[in-house]
């Protein structure tokens, strides 16, 4: 079979493309195993886990009410499984409203232009252009015992099995996905520890942002730093977690032991039949999201680069608009424009150049701030602890980063990044009237203290 | 007492003029009948509002995790006090870092550059510059039994006599004060009636926006249209509000009658004395927010522009920095980038040009939308009702309008407001790659659906 | 024969679309009678005119000097001609580049997809999408010795014969190309008359940049208004202009005669077997530059929107990237953002929104303008009449709008341009350092005059 | 005698922020020994240099038309003096229009607050605010015969006593100021030795700009590096100048010896009496303007960081704008977008990070360029030699610097400029359609490249 386009996966990183081509005229086929679009972030990622952190959020906050919800967490699983079964529908129609063809099946290369899709039966197909949107999954580190850990795949994948909450849980990981488990899991009721292998958490964030955050997230939870684990193993009804510590051998017992260690690219099978070249990260891209063969891209988590729902859909936009272009690139992603949340309690969120990064460059910055404990909105759900962080370039003020710590990270991040992204000034964002009694105040407010 | 600026009012069209000019080296006299920084917005008007509109959509919103949360209001007014006494406290701190003086007492204009302050005595005062900073008040149309009626000052003061929540509750009004009012009560488990005076509610603004929100609103809430009020009479436990309806009196009974018809300009005495001019809305000024006497200038409520405390903020900053350059202006007011929020259940959110205006004033207009039945946020709390729209200059693609209705719309118009009021292009929004799974998303989707 | 895109016309608006879709991988042909890219412009329009006007201005100002050039018109032409031999010279070195095929040859269409290629032999061609880009010709007027008169192809086309220069010339027309030609020919020595049937100059300027110009305009120059032509007539060593003025038939003597009354656009033959539409400008297209059938681009001269080579370049490329993403558009022209000169003594530039179309719809403005006589670099050339103008949106001192009237003016219209096209802001322009001694300063300086 | 603002300076660096603050209502004396508005560059820099200049171009470009212009260096010194003296009268006309008193005299100060005029008589000044704004002056290094030299500022000086154009000069420096004559002279027919005393020119800008602009000088131009000056010494008719070579001693003879060795500022008396600090390279100033002082300011050369007059006019302005806030800053200048030209025959402009920056900070960049031998309008004038390119930082495709080498470069750079003042990127640049045929046009064209 001939066609224009060949992506593999139907996630993020795919599907935008194959929408988008084919408006454009193209003939796509698509190809997912899972049978359905929206790949890792919805069958077992961001989407299941932030539903059930949005119901953690409200269990919280009704303390404020002097209620105590019970924590039903078989009806939080309904929930987001609710969800799930929502979206994989809109997706059908989606699909439905396009002319790509997909197919629920694996993909294996033949070489630059050929591959075969391992579906029902064996399809042969010859592309001009091929995406590589395979995505990435949950890194398994080696360890006896290591098979009785599950993942945050196990965790939230729809109809997952695990729907009574743990009583005690022990997490493996010091990154993002450790910590956004740690603290939802602890407002649930679970008895958390956490074991880290290094002496900081959150490698690769700004480090007065990692510390902030630990010294607001619940001191409730157990953390444990310098703990690389050693072994897991089961006893009657729960589980042993064996490490080390200080050169002791410590345990912990727990009836869930959640591995966190980090995702890892998956490549599609008979990869190494192309050209395409990777390295530690994943396949080696550019920002024209074209791999070392130039009809061949791979955007989204399989480059490692910005491993982020929202980050491969506009890079699968990139690469289709560079296929439309016919490989001669006319789109470019700015990694550096994507805004990153790590959902813990208190959620943060950051974008572009932050101290440490400016500091290594040589970038001279004026900060500006706005506490959170001054907010309104903070005021009334009174989680006043953390702040808008304002990075600005000193000679033209341009905006280059900023964070926030803290109440509506997620969202606020966002108005942040519209206007680095487009090179803002600390006046531009100043001379808004942010909406009151709104915590986007803190951003204006942040940038009016430069003036 | 000879000082350099002397501002009326310690609200939000005051209080950040005198901090501004204060750092400035300028002396800065202010005077407050309240005794406290904040204004009507903190005393009585949006902080304490939604302070209470909060706690009513997560008493709305538990309902997701089978959880009836019982009303108690008593509660609720509790915690809206507690709001109100942090942020008067904090605003105590903030003034005794600065070198204002302030007094509690009215100000009584003499003539262009004189007045008199009158507290617990009478203070003389000769400034180069004056600052009306006087604000609005709930207006009160005049029919037998307006007396009875309180007004949404009553419902959210500090320290308001309501602890007890209403029944059957009737309001008089058809803006968004009424609207605000009768979703979350309906919410909290009031019975609401609502008497608009004419055939259209929130006269103003879109038609297509309105008439939008109106059909979200819970139908549960008993709206009559042309409906004006006759008389309010008191029978034995309850109010009787006697209106008139198609040529028929007719008739409801309720335990209050909130009287929510608009605001008025508050006026300091003696304005009369100067050449300041007025009009229907209040003290004429330009975007400089100078007034037609040079050395006066009227931010906020008072000139009736633009009614919202993040609006009088900016305005009292335009005049700080107009008394700064000796009255010949330096900076202006963005009127137009102001955004909107009606914090109605659903919420609505708009700024800038919208197609009514649009078409009024001949611009060619390219829509972009996104419905929230899309949105995974919008999904995960079942609140899928509404959408984000965007409005593009045709010839530039330059966003110069847009609108939320709906889930998180007074957090989200600040993205799109930013970005309006800094002349970003649809490509622009387009290219930003928001949040996921965050409502955000929606601005970028909108924006791509051009391309 | 079968190709992805047929190209009708080789100038400003079809090359630069035939060398991008090439890149993209697209199969283009590309014919043009000429036999030469580069249309219009370089072969008898702008490229040939301006390289006269060039050495005119030359002579003109070599007078600061004490140094009266003779006029040598030979010798100006023949360096016009070597000027447009360097670029045709060059367009043939950047088309062989391309996997573009170019033939000497008209194109007829045949349907919304065929055409026949007339050249050396015909050439049937069947194409995915079309792009006419057949531009525009002198528009010639119905009168009695309408034959005996030249026009600007005639006086600046290659080898033009044309190479002594005309004592006395009647100029019949009150557009640019009339004033042009007017203001250069009588700074080289010939006496001009023109001849305006109307009461204005160049109408659809704004009437305030016209009069200005009109005022400084060389008064040697014979305008003469409300003056249709009647009749050319030849006599024995010149032409008889006979016009009507005033009721009485007026002549003039001259021994060239320049009808310059504007441009119509040229169609293809056969263009009504195809469902375009035209209307009196030329073919109907909107931004997207796509006709009223989907796979037809129209750019450039052929829909009469923005006659200049520098707008159908952009169209070219708007043409090209909606060709690229399957006519779904991807790309739209911002007609508004398109400078425009005219070539006079002095020139004038402008863009944008001028009073004149302020006032229409009703947008408030604010002016800023820097006069020349201020400036520097214009008191070195002793061109001190006109200025730089400045047009903002008052509300969000956006810029919208400019003109220049005098010294650089093709070339500072270029820095309003960008700025506007971009949507800055006075305050943005006002904080630009621009180069001194050049007449730019005179752009930030007038954008300084608001603060 | 009490003021608000004392000015030392009435170049460009002081009268602006003079009028500015007038204007605002503050007391301001102005005083500058001159007693002349415009400084060194009105005075005998920019303004007449740049005059010269325009005419030698002129002449230049006469030969275009066969024509060999007579060099008549009294009448181009004339011609200089005469537009200095428009000025001078034009300065005079702007000061009347204000209330700043202006006095012929030098400032000697005597600490933070006060100082005396030393004019017709002694004049004490008490100041809140003191902006030194004294400039700088040629640097002349210490040799045997020095003071035989004559600088820029004999030159190009008012009523400069040099009329005559020299036969033979020497040129002494390898800077811009050495080069811009260099160039100049050459053209007007002097025979121009230039000594570099190491072994580059134009030390502190981009190494691949200043050896592009080296390969495009005139070889007529004799330039020696590693040839630092020993002694200039007086014979008969003209100058010995003895320089070192190779360990040899050089010789060349000249009728005028020009020491461009770069320029130093002229820090007022009393300087030491204040606390403010000095470095290697004047007073230190952040970009604020502020001295380490905080009622001292120090706009323009003195602090030697942008040593341009369009650069001071803006600093001033910083200053002034700062003086009205009292001093808590609310205006910065962005040293890093000023244009910077230098006016050699072809000329060379840039702005912003260069390759080399780029490289020493780490900075990835794309680079996009437009050769002039492509360029109508360098076609036209037969100067095809030099290029505009542009860079763009990776990621963000953000316009972050720029250089045009060639004609028109003075000019050209301001539309760059201001494009990466305000944060353009490489597509908003694409989309623009530039002025045809202006060499402007290389603007776009080059950003178009790159997609």
């Amino acid at each position: 079979m001939d066609v224009d386009v060949l992506i593999a996966g139907a996630g993020g990183a795919g599907y935008p493309a194959a929408f988008r081509l084919s408006k454009a005229g193209f003939s796509v086929i698509m190809a997912d195993p899972k049978g359905e679009l929206g790949g890792n972030c919805l069958y077992q990622g961001c989407v299941p886990s932030k539903t059930v952190r949005e119901l953690t959020q409200m269990i919280k906050r009704a303390k404020l009410l002097n209620t105590n919800i019970d924590v039903n967490f078989q009806l939080i699983q309904n929930h987001k499984d609710k969800v799930q079964e929502t979206r994989f529908k809109q997706h059908k129609s989606e699909l439905s409203e396009t002319h790509v063809e997909f197919i629920k099946g694996e993909v294996e290369i033949v070489d630059n232009h050929n591959a075969i899709i391992k579906g029902d039966k064996d399809l042969n197909v010859r592309a001009k252009y091929i995406i590589l949107a395979t995505g990435s999954e949950p890194f398994r580190p080696k360890f006896p015992g290591e098979n009785l850990c599950i993942t945050s795949d196990d965790l939230y994948k729809y109809k997952s099995p695990i729907r009574e909450l743990p009583k005690e849980m022990v997490i493996i990981g010091g990154g993002y996905i450790a910590f956004e488990a740690a603290t939802m899991f602890n407002i649930l009721g679970t008895k958390v520890h956490v074991l880290v292998r290094s002496d900081k958490i959150l490698r690769g964030i700004d480090s007065k942002l990692s510390s902030t955050l630990l010294s607001l997230m619940d001191k409730n939870i157990d953390i444990r730093f310098n703990s690389p684990v050693l072994e897991v193993k089961k006893n009657s009804k729960s589980l042993d977690v064996i490490f080390s510590h200080n050169g002791n051998k410590e345990l912990l017992t727990a009836d869930q032991v959640l591995l966190a260690t980090g995702r890892s690219p998956v490549y599609p099978k008979g990869i190494e039949k192309t050209e395409v070249k990777t390295d530690r990260k994943g396949i080696i891209v550019d920002n024209s999201i074209i791999t070392s063969v130039n009809n061949i891209f791979a955007p989204g988590d399989i480059n490692g680069i910005s491993m982020f729902f929202h980050s491969a859909v506009r890079q699968s936009l990139v690469a289709a608009h560079n296929i439309m272009s016919g490989g001669t690139p006319i789109d470019y992603m700015d990694f550096n424009s994507v805004p990153k949340t790590i959902f813990t309690f208190p959620p943060i969120a950051y974008i572009g150049i932050t101290p440490d990064i400016a500091k290594k460059n040589g970038i001279e910055i004026v900060e500006a701030s706005y506490p959170f404990a001054k907010d309104s909105r903070a005021q009334m759900y009174e989680e006043t602890e953390g702040e808008i962080r304002l990075f600005f370039e000193k000679t033209s003020l341009r905006l280059i980063g900023g964070w926030i710590i803290g109440i509506d990270a997620p969202s606020l991040i966002n108005e942040i990044g519209i206007a680095m992204a487009n090179g803002l000034t600390a006046r531009q964002i100043a001379d808004y009237a942010d909406q009151h009694p709104m915590t986007n105040e803190g951003v204006s407010y942040a940038a009016r203290s430069i003036f």
